[in-house]
């Protein structure tokens, strides 16, 4: 029978056994710090009707979306997880309780140009929090201080999340008379890090403002220092623009707040350059950046919008959310070398070796191990003792347990360390403490081993 | 503005909160049983070239793929989760020790006719173990009682697991002279529950076999009874053909295993009118039935083959494996009230009202409950005390805490029970393990809750 070559599509990460686990690991982190703050788990469909994912329209991203027709339906794939939250929340705001907090984990498709790291398949890892006409403030606080967990937890030391309020940035360019031209000034500005204050200066120039307002946008976005002395320095405008001063007053409670949440100062920065492209965003806006590797650009980013769903309901839904691109995430870490190597990546805790014909004694002692909660596998082939020890190398397994007549007789197991290659005779209620103990051990430290700070 | 009407494609199963939560909670109990018994998991692309997908080409499945393209690609999305199983291990296979065992939890596609209860996007829920030109038949024994140790950890007791060997059937169909017609008369078989003795009799000698045969092919499907009384009878038959007697000793061992892996006689029975459709069973087969409701159909199916992969590698790769449509079983359970109404379907364990403007002790009084595990909301809009109760009543939240001076400068949280109406003063420590001894106690209990047997 001719053949045909197996492939996975370039931009579609598919990861071998060991890797996926590390990646698994990393989503469960995620999923239970979600949790822990209230978040319930949504699950929306990947297809959808492309009038209602695309009631927005034109823009970059739609030469990008997977489009095409089922018998006469026109169909796309959702780019993101926050659209689908819109129709969503529009469609069962009836059934629904605001503040609504829900997150999603799920792939989402753009057909990006494949090239190294960037993918056409990948996961976001979304949380937001809905109001119903109005939203407290303090919530723009918490979403930073959750990110700030989750990376914790996962591990990564070397981060800063990034506020900013976009508030403060439109009252500031209104004040300067330069609301009209601000889209396109955030743009330039948000150039900074790349092209250097010089050029920033000559290309705002060139957008036709005068000498004088293109000084006061450079004296303002080299703002810099603390928070604190931040925030002071920003007390400087205030009473000249009502927008700006709420913008800072939101600001000023982001800082405090998340301070409560226990978020050090070491790790989150009022950046007055950031700004979000999106021109939905309203008031809060986030980025997070690895320290050591800037080149990445920004990890988790998001903000606080007034309108989730205008294009599908009069109510006003107003929201702030964050996103984590995790499949670039767990492709940079892996890249990098920061997952750590020591967790057990193996598929089974224990492997059984029965010596026996009978596979009768080793199903039962597996069938103890499991209801303890160690996973194991018995290894039930007609195969060579040295081919049964290379498949328990292979697969990393921590423990492998050779059960033969003797041990039977005996009314024990021999359970061997694989790391030690120490080997010890137990009765099965002793090897399972015993195996507990040690696969506990090797699951210790998180999934991401940042060097420190 | 115009508005879109919001709207999900029908055939597309998107859940409110609480039901998400049910069906998360029965896709965990999946995950973490399939893990118990050494499978790794996997997560393919939703996404294959059309050339690889369709490999096998042809049949009824292939005018419901979604298929397009994306630029010049030809594109379609899986329809199940076995062909992306083959491209992998074909794909992967230096990388791979065998025997490989793996699970995967994933959407596939297929445009159905669409109806009630049928769903064009669904969750399977897979496992197989594939071996390197070989594979022990015990394996055969392990994946029903996995399924067994599954149904039973979500709460389903009135279920049974029908057994056969396409072995049997074959060898049994090559005694008569009948191997040519043996898929037809065995899809003639497969109708006899809803079609009875008669009509398959008509049917049979339709088809032009002899009524010698059709009598002899009525006998053989009639034997029934306990599993040993139906072995024995099979017995008769051997010695008459080789590939009966290999599956004839298959099927005695799987009977075997069976019970040595717990699996009581009252939930799996052999039985020699089932037979799967699917031409690349080559063995032992598998159906299962909820028993009081055989309408359903098969909510868990597989069986075994000789080669998974043959369509992309000359490697000789036989496996044996097992699905659930985990949406379809999902949705039946809910339109049968099956679901265990009594467990926490809340997002959050908890939830905050603090009484006070600044949250800092709100925030503290979290932070604390999360560390413990303890899933937290904290409600911070500005709404009145009756407005916050009716959304705490809404999301059926467990415990509610008021936050006030009073609470504050005394040291303590006002903790209320919201299923007693109970209410408590205790400090935060107090308030942390009352919480979570009250919330293990909501969560008990399977998410299915059956009848009984």
């Amino acid at each position: 029978m001719s053949k045909i070559q197996p492939r996975t599509l370039s931009g579609f990460m598919e990861l071998l056994p060991a890797k996926q686990i590390q990646f698994d690991r990393m989503a469960s982190i995620l999923r239970d710090t979600y949790s822990l703050y209230g978040f319930t788990p949504l699950d929306t469909p990947l297809i959808e009707a492309s009038e209602v994912l695309l009631a927005k329209g034109g823009g970059e991203t739609e030469k990008q979306i997977y489009r095409f027709l089922k018998g006469d339906t026109d169909l796309s794939l959702r780019f993101d997880l926050t659209v689908p939250l819109a129709k969503y929340v529009a469609l069962n705001y009836g059934n629904l309780s605001f503040p609504f907090r829900r997150f999603q984990i799920g792939k989402v498709y753009r057909g990006e140009r494949a090239q190294r790291g960037r993918f056409r398949e990948f996961y976001q890892a979304d949380i937001d929090v809905i109001g119903d006409g109005k939203l407290d403030p303090s919530n723009d606080a918490e979403i930073p201080a959750i990110i700030y967990q989750a990376f914790t937890k996962l591990g990564l030391k070397r981060f800063q999340i990034r506020v900013n309020n976009r508030k403060i940035l439109n009252g500031f360019y209104d004040m300067l008379g330069l609301s009209q031209q601000s889209g396109e000034i955030m743009r330039t500005v948000d150039k900074l890090e790349k092209i250097g204050v010089e050029q920033v200066r000559e290309l705002l120039l060139e957008s036709g403002i005068t000498t004088e307002q293109s000084l006061e946008i450079l004296n303002f976005i080299r703002i810099t220092g603390t928070n604190s002395q931040v925030l002071s320095s920003l007390e400087q405008y205030r009473g000249r623009n009502e927008l700006f001063d709420t913008g800072l007053d939101e600001l000023n409670l982001v800082v405090k707040y998340l301070g409560a949440f226990g978020v050090p100062e070491s790790h989150f920065a009022v950046d007055l350059t950031i700004a979000r492209g999106l021109d939905y965003y309203t008031g809060t806006v986030y980025e997070t950046t690895m320290l050591d590797h800037p080149e990445i650009g920004s990890i988790c980013s998001g903000g606080r919008y007034d309108n989730l769903a205008e294009y599908y309901t009069d109510k006003q839904l107003p929201g702030v959310g964050i996103s984590i691109g995790l499949t670039r995430l767990f492709f940079v870490l892996e890249d990098q070398g920061y997952l750590n190597a020591n967790l057990n990546t193996s598929p089974t805790d224990v492997l059984i070796l029965p010596m026996t014909e009978d596979l009768a004694p080793a199903i039962s002692l597996a069938t103890q191990l499991r209801e303890a909660g160690i996973r194991t596998q018995i290894h039930s082939e007609q195969k060579k003792f040295k081919q049964k020890m290379s498949y328990a190398d292979k697969i990393g397994v921590p423990y492998v347990i050779f059960l033969g007549e003797d041990e039977i007789n005996q009314g024990v197991a021999a359970v061997k360390d694989m790391r030690t290659g120490e080997q010890v005779k137990l009765s099965s209620t002793e090897a399972v403490s015993y195996i507990l103990n040690g696969v506990t051990a090797c699951n210790q430290g998180t999934p991401i081993l940042d060097k420190g700070e």
